[in-house]
């Protein structure tokens, strides 16, 4: 197998962030957004247009992605979109990515979106349509995509169907998500199937969180499948609010270092990510989670092997 | 791939304590590993037949090896040998099942061994015979079989040296380990592929550290070209004293817990087994490396999914 590069989008500023109890200052989610982007990183997902009420955390985001924006104007700074009102919002601050969300699995929906996976799928309709009239670049991840913390394991064809109604919003790629980090390598190998069966040729993408340390074998199994698109968040904070059991994101900085030592390129340098990383920490003031942060040799050692 | 069955080598006895700063009692280890054993473990590496001074953990590992024996005679408890002298104790202890150890590596074989690669190997061959002679079972790790703590990587053809030069003594199987947890699947990959074109029908096992969070993809990958035998330490502890930025083996909740969530067997039974995971806890009084010690959803909850 010869891979050459892989996309990862950090999603620190969203999905690591979104359930952290304390309010993060906009100012710290700028600066570590722009050492994200110094260290390589040419995409993050930056925040969400949500109710400020339900996700205090993501309030900010126009001002997040209005600064970074003007910081980086060739990156992409992608906010989650679930309905017209937030495809709105997000126009109005000037956004041109967006990822619309939707969940494989009704529990997560209803608990996530108000809706089961049907009735939020016919919001995002009107949503992508805006978007897209508005020359907007559309993505689209699908949470619960394996696993549903309420519903159980998801039925891979229902994913392969929410996969096929996102592509007629003209939707891509599309980031398949464990939401909960319970997928395991055969998850993600006949749940690949099932979409590419009903969407040949489709771009996909995963988006891995690793509670059962299960999240590096799930990524390698998407570069065998020929996935080259992730979702990590540094230091592998993160979780859903409304999906119990969840743990952090695989880490972008583990994420990095697998693929340079398998001898693929991300564009990352390394050791600014790992500076990048220790600003995180002194923010948050705990161990973090990424195996990186706690190993005894440094990345720099590990290379010079 | 339809795979079956994978069997566990839990080393929690030997390389899981060796780098303990305090002296396990053996009444502790014996409990552990009688728990390990009833959880559904059939092998265990339950210690080492080196000098006491060296490695003190490891000095009563006769008696270890004789108590778990007598309990449960139809296991299988592995002890590490390195030379005539390990031999001549092990036998005298009544072992039955032996492994012998090389490091791939000239800098980590000094180290551990006191000898280069070469000349550990020619210790080894009267060390064999001895062993053979009594009938004793005789398996064999490859240590550094990847990355070397002070030569880098190790080149794939002088591991495949190393493993024809441990078939020609008549070990098998052959387990390769990432002593320091610095491989990456394309390490394991091509190592695999030059091992198996020196000895073509070998059985490989795989023993694997996780400093760097790449374990579970090593592992997957293991699985993926065939290999069936892994070594594993409860509750993911362990590490060389002669490996300098090593950490924690594979953890064996961990690895049962993808293996089964994947639909392959391993004969243990996970809730047995946290339960023994939670004892070595209490014994040690830290938290423990693997996901599962720390995962916020059970594994009988992921299991009802």
């Amino acid at each position: 197998m010869t891979v050459r590069q892989v996309a990862i989008t950090d999603v620190l500023l969203r999905d690591g962030f979104q359930i952290e109890p304390t309010i993060i200052p906009t100012a710290d989610k700028i600066q570590l957004g722009r050492g994200l982007l110094d260290a390589g990183l040419t995409a993050l997902e930056a925040g969400a247009f949500v109710h400020p009420e339900k996700v205090p955390q993501m309030a900010d985001t126009a001002e997040v992605v209005g600064t970074l924006g003007a910081l980086a104007p060739a990156s992409r700074l992608y906010t989650l979109v679930f309905n017209e009102r937030g495809a709105r919002r997000a126009l109005s601050a000037g956004v041109r990515h967006v990822r619309l969300v939707v969940s494989a699995s009704d529990g997560h929906s209803r608990a996530n979106a108000g809706a089961d996976t049907a009735g939020a799928l016919r919001r995002l309709e009107p949503t992508a349509a805006i978007l897209k009239a508005a020359g907007v670049t559309v993505e689209a991840s699908i949470a619960t995509a394996f696993v549903c913390p309420y519903d159980g394991e998801t039925d891979p064809d229902r994913t392969a169907r929410v996969a096929a109604a996102l592509a007629a919003l003209g939707a891509g790629p599309l980031h398949l998500a464990d939401t909960i980090g319970a997928a395991s390598p055969w998850h993600i190998e006949r749940t690949v199937a099932a979409v590419r069966r009903e969407l040949p040729g489709v771009a996909l993408g995963l988006h891995l969180h690793d509670t059962y340390g299960m999240a590096s074998a799930n990524a390698w199994t998407g570069i065998q499948l020929g996935i080259r698109h992730f979702d990590a968040s540094l230091g592998g904070i993160g979780g859903c609010p409304f999906a119990p059991g969840a743990a952090g994101n695989i880490a972008t900085d583990d994420l990095v270092n697998l693929l340079h030592h398998a001898g693929i390129a991300t564009g990352v340098d390394v050791d600014r990510l790992v500076g990048v990383r220790d600003q995180l920490h002194t923010l948050l003031g705990r161990r973090l989670d990424s195996a990186l942060a706690g190993a005894k040799a440094t990345p720099a050692r590990l290379r010079a092997l």
